[in-house]
């Protein structure tokens, strides 16, 4: 009996949260999507190799249309993703129009279609500025339509929405989550980058600075 | 520049809110959604047929893993159709789970990508009491979710949620919708089978027991 699904990128958010539900002793699928961004076949293979490892049931649902028919530097038919910080200026051309509301509402389906009760996804407050459709407003509506459109059967949760991203590095580190097998960068390459705002946000998060980030960058 | 997208699955329901929007001269796109159902293969040449009457722009978008992970009698890997009027007992077991919260959210992606305001669809009250997604408490809250996942760029509209089905048909008529180039059947075979809940529906609608009615049906 499966009582939660777990949007899984194979980023560190995501395989945080997936440790924490482990921890916890929760009876877990995942659930990965290709959407066609730059980093997919980067992140893709950890995901899986995460639900491997926790032997956690795993499917990846592709949604080429995404890559085809919307516009985003994420997504390999956009433009070059930007260098630099991550800050609003810098990160509006990532945004992939209302990415998760599509992951989501796909994954409270499924959700439905297992009898699970549970939706779980990793979007953190360092995301809100940036992405609306990772801020807590939306959560909460994009929540309760899902409790209304499934007859009260799943409900949307995101535990790591008062957090920011070194908060979830740390707890990931208390619950032994190894960083070299989780990927951020946004450009996709066979190393991180270093240089774009995902890698930024990373550094900080696994306190580059403290000698902490045990990943291999490229600058 | 186009203003509206609409979900046009080559029903009756979104082939007239199509014909209406023509009829009002509003600048439009039309997404069609394959996801396994029995009747998708009559319904998505009709959807296409209609574009191409009304000079539309049409895409059609499979989602493949609907058929293989979700469980409902409307899709092709479920179990059969029931015969039998259209009220909750019967159509249970016809829910796609959160299917129209699957399709609006694609929708609202697809439309801030073509720097469209508005999604359409054209779920009606006789709908509401047996799939939840299609309530107007549900439309309200995922209406709002597209706002604010958006950033108030997309909104989502529900112009039929307070018509029943022969209003609905009422209006088609009056707009020369040719209702022999819609498809309501959710069994799928060649012509409408005549005793499913939908066809029920549809005679209801179409005033079949008043010879108004141009379907063919096989009882």
């Amino acid at each position: 009996m499966i009582e939660s699904i777990i949007i899984l990128s194979g980023g560190m958010d995501s395989t945080v949260l997936l440790a924490k539900q482990i921890a916890q002793n929760i009876q877990i699928a995942a659930l990965s999507f290709d959407y066609g961004s730059k980093h997919n076949r980067r992140e893709l293979p950890l995901a899986a190799g995460a639900c491997k490892n926790y032997g956690v049931p795993h499917r990846i649902i592709e949604l080429p249309f995404i890559n085809q028919l919307f516009k985003s530097s994420l997504l390999q038919s956009g433009q070059a993703v930007p260098n630099g910080r991550y800050d609003a200026g810098n990160m509006k051309k990532t945004v992939v129009p209302f990415r998760n509301g599509i992951l989501m509402a796909i994954a409270v389906g499924y959700a439905e279609s297992l009898d699970a009760k549970c939706v779980l996804i990793g979007s953190h407050s360092g995301d809100h500025f940036i992405y609306p459709d990772c801020r807590p407003e939306f959560n909460s509506a994009f929540s309760r339509a899902a409790q209304l459109g499934t007859g009260g059967k799943v409900s949307v949760e995101f535990p790591f929405s008062d957090m920011d991203k070194r908060q979830i590095g740390d707890l990931g580190r208390s619950l032994d989550v190894d960083y070299t097998r989780t990927w951020t960068c946004y450009k996709g390459a066979n190393v991180h980058c270093g240089v774009c705002s995902a890698c930024d946000e990373r550094k900080y998060a696994l306190r580059h600075d403290e000698g902490k980030d045990p990943t291999s960058y490229a600058e």
